[in-house]
């Protein structure tokens, strides 16, 4: 049997855990003198017990830090047993370099000790205190003053207002928490010093260890970026997890989330997801993308794992830190008892969770070993009288099944269960394969001290078969993804991208942040969209002969800067099919203008080849104050406007990312073909899709696009942007 | 504080719990021997320990049960110190009349001895013993059977293949679980004994309490009806909860929820939900319509709980058993720390939980109780320095809003939390106020003592801010619907159900099972559903004379008993304005049969009175195996086609089923003139679906139908059956 500590890092490496084993190198960032100081004052150093400088000095002791500690505090001489020094500078002039300088003391003298860590050449200082930007505009300034100081002196700033860190192999605790967490391979960085604390309480519990763990408050300098930057190099980090509550700098965050989660599980819990407030905005991109939807985009381009709940998060947590990466392949359920594996099976169901298809020589093996009433098949059921060497037997053949990639091992507390004897049959199994295996020992008290052997032989535990489900089935997808890696791969054409910033400036300098017609569908073309061909026409006369240019049929738009809706005005003719026809078509749009919008400003009318045969998409674009330009994709009409039927992803993309935009819409199947139509040129919409990408990318000036149609035409055939608008920065 | 044990019919009473109070009244069904016999035969009593037959006979002693105890086993004369006897009829002879029978014995002697329980005159037996149907073929001949016997002799049987049941007023213990759930108001029916230990096991630690406790097995004759229908009435069951797999009789399941549910909650977590199954079906109807569209169905409209889960199951048990029901209003949020807070608002938001709108006057009390940099609305931050009397003055103040229907109090523990001392702060408060106050204490060992003050006051709490949301938004909605109880009663039309029944059975003496074009409107017209006029013409002159008598414009159509999909082979004709073109139309679908499907029998064409500015939707309906007649609604063409956005119910329904029915498809605002056009006349869409509702109900027979397309005409215009086809029984 397996006697190693779960989440230990013995029991990492013994299990095949993600995160690859690598030579160890020691940290090089800007953030190591934060995790690996050599000395560490602690400026507020506190003797009354209940103060948080207190704490933070007795944690630091208590902890076992190797190496100097300095607390610094005018009003003592000496405090638990060492000097205390009168001021930072003291101390570094008296006892020799400070690297790490925690600092608690009230928010308003926070700026002035921070300039003095800067003469005393502290490289890293993490501040306790609180009474910053949380705490209204005073705080928001002092929070900049201290900043401001940090940056000065190139300290790297953990804070204001935070719990603290801890670092696993140095065993440093410079936090004011209650307890320690025990060693282990996980990472943890909160925005909330709450959260944390019942994060530590619950690892405990479960014997969850951790190697970083990190509140960072209001993250004014070290954010969520710079963590995972550190962290996915780090070989110590087996997981990392993140509760965000914002993310300071959304492109750097999907970037470093992409590289986090190619080499190990990347978790997060986002609070605040929901609250997307209705913007107003012209565009329906605009009005349809929420921070949830931009939030769901991130985590889907970044293969992160999604805690949809704090239980989640735990079980997330607990799953990846304990077991290896599941193969292909699917789920396979044991049981002592029916009704449970039901439930299982229909939370597989739900979740997407494949139940494994057993070989016939697993179900031949299985026979032998299950008597006459049991299931054989998927979930197995080897009844209520099952002894411990029959969940052995069974677990054996499972674990030699190829598609079983992955198994959940249900107990039930029947009249002859041995529910210690049996977890420990089911450690001693899950040692010998590299296919993770779950328990799910359904009970209290009765199957508490079950529950035990597992914890301590490293097998994660799940109350209910559900939960234990929707934990497998995001590790499932994660490792699917982690092995298609390459597919999620940015791609970039080559454009004329010059032609569109001459174009960009000069509608700026003239005044029009909103760019449509001609001028839109002619930075698009510079990115290699295709359009119709058109003209605009500034009389009757003008439009025949650019239809006969262009070539029968044509349609014809009105051309105004005030026009935004050209249909509700009658300013739109198609099927035009001879030159007195556009000639005619002109006059009437003419006439519908002068009818309906006396004082809007006619332009001309646009000639533009029609393109038959096509179905209507709308591409569009909208800016996410956090992650930046947000995609949409959707079918035109009632499918965007009515059903919201439109799918996210954040520029820019890959090629299987706009291939999934496509496949999210309900409404996909109007595109294949399943009605008997001749099926839509879906490769002209990835590549369209692309292209957009690309632009907005190449292009932060613009901040909302609609391509509102993109004419698709029949497989083969293309698609045309018949229409776009655009809205720049001033 | 309130010292009463939770879930305690002291407590029940005490804290306003759902199911009013009424007079006690002995119980008086079929059922009563059941749950309260006065002498229990045990036969298969065993001296053995570890033998199912000894521990049903010790469970009984031991439980405190004060009727008569009759051990049965002709091989030993005295058993725990009471006189054992050779079978059930000297039992009865020697000892009086036997109410009770528990039977422990090979499943193959189970008939024999049912037949001698009988010839005792035992009124009630719980089959323990295995080997019946879930055996196999042999073990459902036995079953057959058993049956039989007891239904013979007018015996209540329960199980065979059962725990057994426990009833809490008279510690009547008659199962074999491993220990005896607390005294309390909750009552359990279940069709897995494995989840009866588990639930039985949490309860113990949950300290839950039950009145009826019932493992039903394989429910060969005592069902969830049958339960529901005794425990509705019964003054000790405060809340119903039951595991399911199947229902036995799925309209009268729904008769006897409808019922319950108005009195008590009624939980319900169902297994084998997800496995819908493709089902070979002709209709649109049956082949969107799976066994999960009727469950869902089935609990929406008895307003049942939903349990998604197992752990969602006992949250439910544990707040509808232990709080009042909310009444109107919203939640209040009360935290100690800002992530939770939020990550609880997300909940509230995805869940359809509303957050409670403050008075200015709790806000200004509440500034008054909470110092500086708190949150006064909600959710109220009172920060991580929050003491007793902060929590207990912020409650006082939340629970004093009219518009605070619930309260949810989360802990996190911090430096200076008083984790104990708040938890009796929260059970004082929650006892002087009749609105459910539910805990969120996070995390395991040190929050432990506080959890257990809640638990010993009746608090239920709740590990994860997600979860005490889910469980209280379904609460909510339950005290919603309940109070808008009447809204949810079926209606019936004054319809001409001789003329139906005349035409069915006219149809099936035919041979055509079948039944479609005039036909099908015809029966349609008797239930009061509005056709267009029409007629069957056999000649261009029939199909011009047809026409003018009609009026223009008009629709033709191919009657054929082999063509279903009539435009297929260009077998329909719309927009015929005058008789000249009525015969041509007539001639070109002949030929167009001819042509496509010369095989097809040519019975004419049906002439048509056109109706214009119509929206399709279409009406279905399919037969659920379980719950019957299964009804469908959607938008016509791909919005049922490809997209699946349709909704159902179990017939019969209520008017506000059938409004609900339309707003849940998400096509619905394509109805409400959402884009500019006229509102459709929805009253008209409801008034069908009502009266498709009654005439399924009415003809059993009728096993698919499908009215598409319903023509709906703008506002007050009425909607029209254009075509319908049916599938009747042999």
């Amino acid at each position: 049997m397996a006697a190693t500590r779960p989440g230990s890092i013995t029991s990492a490496k013994a299990s095949g855990k993600p995160g690859r084993r690598q030579a160890y190198q020691p940290p090089h960032s800007r953030l190591a003198p934060l995790f690996f100081p050599e000395s560490v004052a602690v400026i507020g150093a506190a003797r009354e017990p209940g103060k948080v400088g207190h704490t933070v000095l007795d944690n630091i002791i208590q902890g076992g830090y190797q190496g100097r500690i300095l607390p610094v505090n005018p009003k003592v001489d000496k405090l638990a047993g060492l000097r205390c020094y009168p001021s930072v500078v003291d101390a570094a002039r008296d006892a020799g370099p400070v690297d790490l300088a925690v600092i608690v003391i009230p928010a308003p003298l926070v700026p002035g000790v921070m300039e003095q860590c800067g003469d005393a050449g502290v490289r890293a200082a993490i501040v306790v205190s609180a009474g910053f930007r949380e705490a209204g505009r005073e705080g928001l300034v002092l929070e900049r003053e201290l900043v401001e100081a940090a940056r000065k002196h190139g300290i790297a700033l953990l804070g204001p207002n935070c719990l603290g860190l801890i670092t696993g192999e140095n065993r440093l605790n410079a936090t004011f928490a209650r307890s320690m967490p025990l060693p282990g391979n996980v990472a943890l960085m909160s925005q909330s010093g709450a959260l944390c604390t019942s994060i530590l309480d619950w690892s405990v519990r479960e014997l969850i260890g951790f190697s970083r763990f990190v509140s960072f408050g209001n993250k004014a300098d070290v954010d969520e970026s710079d963590l995972l930057s550190d962290w996915r190099r780090d070989p110590r980090v087996g997981i990392v997890s993140a509760y965000l509550e914002q993310v300071a700098d959304g492109q750097r965050f999907l970037r470093e989330a992409r590289l986090t989660t190619r080499r190990k599980p990347l978790i997060i819990l986002k609070a605040g997801v929901t609250d997307a407030g209705a913007r107003a905005a012209s565009s329906h991109t605009g009005s349809l993308a929420g921070s949830e939807q931009a939030y769901r985009a991130a985590v889907e381009q970044t293969n992160s794992l999604p805690a949809a709940t704090m239980e989640d998060f735990f079980d997330l947590i607990s799953i990846t830190s304990q077991t290896p990466l599941p193969g292909k392949g699917g789920v396979a359920v044991l049981t002592n008892a029916g009704g449970p594996g039901i439930l299982t099976a229909d939370a597989c169901e739900k979740q997407n969770l494949r139940l494994a298809s057993f070989s016939s020589r697993t179900v031949s093996r299985m026979a032998r070993a299950v008597p006459g009433a049991g299931n054989l098949y998927n979930p197995v059921d080897i009844l209520g009288d099952a002894g411990n060497s029959r969940y052995l037997d069974a677990l054996a053949i499972l674990a030699a099944d190829r598609d079983v990639a992955s198994i959940i091992v249900i107990l039930t507390p029947q009249a002859v269960t041995d529910i210690k004897g049996t977890a420990a049959a089911i450690v001693e199994r899950a040692a010998a394969t590299r296919k993770p295996v779950v328990g799910c020992f359904l009970g209290e008290e009765e199957v508490e001290a079950g529950i035990e052997v597992l914890r301590r032989g490293g097998i994660p535990n799940f109350r209910f078969p559900e939960r234990a489900v929707a934990a497998l089935a995001k590790v499932h997808r994660y490792a699917e993804r982690r092995r298609e890696e390459k597919l999620f791969e940015p791609v970039s054409f080559r454009v004329r991208k010059e032609q569109v910033a001459t174009a960009l400036d000069f509608s700026r300098g003239g005044g029009y942040l909103h760019i449509g017609g001609f001028q839109a569908l002619g930075v698009l073309g510079s990115y290699g969209l295709r359009v119709p061909r058109g003209r605009l026409a500034k009389s009757p006369a003008e439009a025949a002969a650019a239809a006969a240019a262009i070539g029968f049929p044509v349609v014809l738009k009105v051309v105004s800067p005030n026009i935004m809706h050209k249909s509700d005005i009658s300013g739109i003719r198609v099927g035009v099919e001879d030159e007195e026809a556009a000639r005619d078509a002109f006059e009437d749009i003419q006439a519908a203008v002068r009818d309906n919008m006396p004082d809007a400003l006619f332009l001309g009318v646009a000639v533009q080849q029609q393109i038959d045969d096509a179905r209507e998409v709308i591409i569009g674009v909208a800016r996410d104050p956090q992650f930046g330009p947000l995609l949409m994709f959707g079918l035109g009409g009632i499918y965007v406007e009515v059903l919201k039927d439109v799918s996210f992803r954040i520029a820019p993309i890959s090629r299987a990312d706009a291939r999934q935009m496509m496949h999210e819409v309900k409404s996909y199947p109007l595109l294949t073909g399943s009605r008997g139509e001749q099926p839509a040129d879906t490769g002209a919409i990835v590549d369209a899709l692309l292209r957009c990408s690309q632009l907005v990318t190449d292009f932060p000036d613009i901040l909302e696009m609609d391509l509102n149609p993109l004419l698709v035409r029949p497989q083969g055939q293309g698609a045309y942007v018949a229409d776009a608008r655009m809205v720049i920065t001033p």
